[in-house]
């Protein structure tokens, strides 16, 4: 793959951009702190995500209705509030917790490289995540992205294929001329499924740095510890 | 209407952010130039642009499937290329004349208006011009948009009122939250009925100086001059 024929680069969010889990968790402890409220915020972090691939599987084999990630993400965590002890909780302190997902902390990396990036390519998210949290997020952390793709513009989840290359059509561009990047390998292949070529971005502190791996042998287009290490490849 | 209740602005592009007329005689004469081809660019301006309200009504009065309008405006040129001599133009002269349309000049005031105002606001494109024209048009000319929402998402065309409810529900906003900005009342004036608030921006060289017209009397919710003087009435 040419860095030539790439118009544009296609972004997973939830991961590869941005630290949900460390923003959860912060979210939590300050919330819980103003309500006087303890709890073991990491657990509560990584079963609300536990629940979020389940959530939209079945949205995607159509054994429910389109629903927004900001609904199911709702709906998850009212699910594992009585595991952690907050069964209580308010309705303004669960849309509170609910819209923490709409200010994400970016990777110490992200800003700079795709700063660089956006001088040569046009730059997406290509995310589960609606298009007002992808807004929110790109505002809260200074994303300049061109483009705010979420998956609801297909009326499906990632990794259907029909959300890809929806992305790529309202961009006005082949599969061919995207390069989807991610930190999970199942996207990234997904992607190349449907032509796009791929960039494999390495987030060992994803599910915490107790749960750090090093870099995995893949065998995509590209392969990088970082943002700007990308834009080095890409000649950006 | 407070500017405390909005949370964001809806912005009509072609006439309100940049100067397709300027743009696409410029476009034009470069053409021209290149070719050795002398013809009334203006004029073919105004006359490719005479057929834009009838192409989309066709699409949005359905009697003609959806089509995004980079495809009408390829049709529109091609039917008026005999009007101005021009009937002989090969494939890559009428593409890269079509594509004029993404690469439109700001207004003089619309970048900076534009970043003063996204200091507050959440800013989108509310266009009848698709995904990939508005991301390009905002990448020529430093549009800073956090969303470039094309009419293609709502599969039809302004002023239609599905379109303009389509961009404030993927925005996450009810309509009163949204503030539309356009040169042209009738657009005001549909985004009014669905609930948005307007904004009026005067800008009498769209159609040329020889047609400039002073500002006209109004009763939308603000009538300005300028982005910069909205942002000075929104207090941005």
């Amino acid at each position: 793959m040419s860095a030539r024929d790439i118009q544009a680069l296609t972004f997973d969010v939830f991961g590869t951009v941005v630290d949900w889990r460390g923003s959860i968790i912060r979210a939590g402890e300050a919330l819980g702190r103003e309500l006087g409220r303890e709890t073991d915020w990491p657990g509560l972090a990584d079963a609300w995500r536990a629940l979020y691939q389940p959530a939209m599987a079945k949205v995607r084999e159509r054994s429910r209705p389109w629903t927004r990630l900001d609904d199911l993400h709702r709906e998850n965590l009212i699910a594992i509030l009585p595991r952690f002890g907050l069964s209580d909780l308010d309705q303004a302190a669960i849309e509170r917790l609910n819209r923490a997902w709409h200010a994400l902390d970016p990777w110490p990396d992200a800003v700079a490289g795709l700063t660089r990036l956006k001088r040569r390519f046009i730059l997406s998210t290509l995310s589960n995540g609606d298009v007002a949290i992808q807004v929110r997020i790109a505002r809260h952390g200074g994303l300049p992205w061109d483009f705010a793709f979420g998956a609801e513009l297909a009326q499906s989840f990632k990794p259907d294929p029909k959300v890809y290359r929806k992305a790529a059509q309202l961009l006005g561009l082949r599969p061919e001329q995207c390069l989807m990047v991610a930190a999970h390998p199942a996207d990234l292949d997904a992607a190349r499924t449907q032509g796009f070529g791929t960039a494999y971005v390495h987030r060992p502190l994803e599910y915490g740095a107790a749960r750090a791996r090093p870099m995995p042998q893949t065998d995509f287009d590209y392969a990088v510890e970082s943002f700007t290490e990308l834009a080095d490849r890409l000649g950006c």
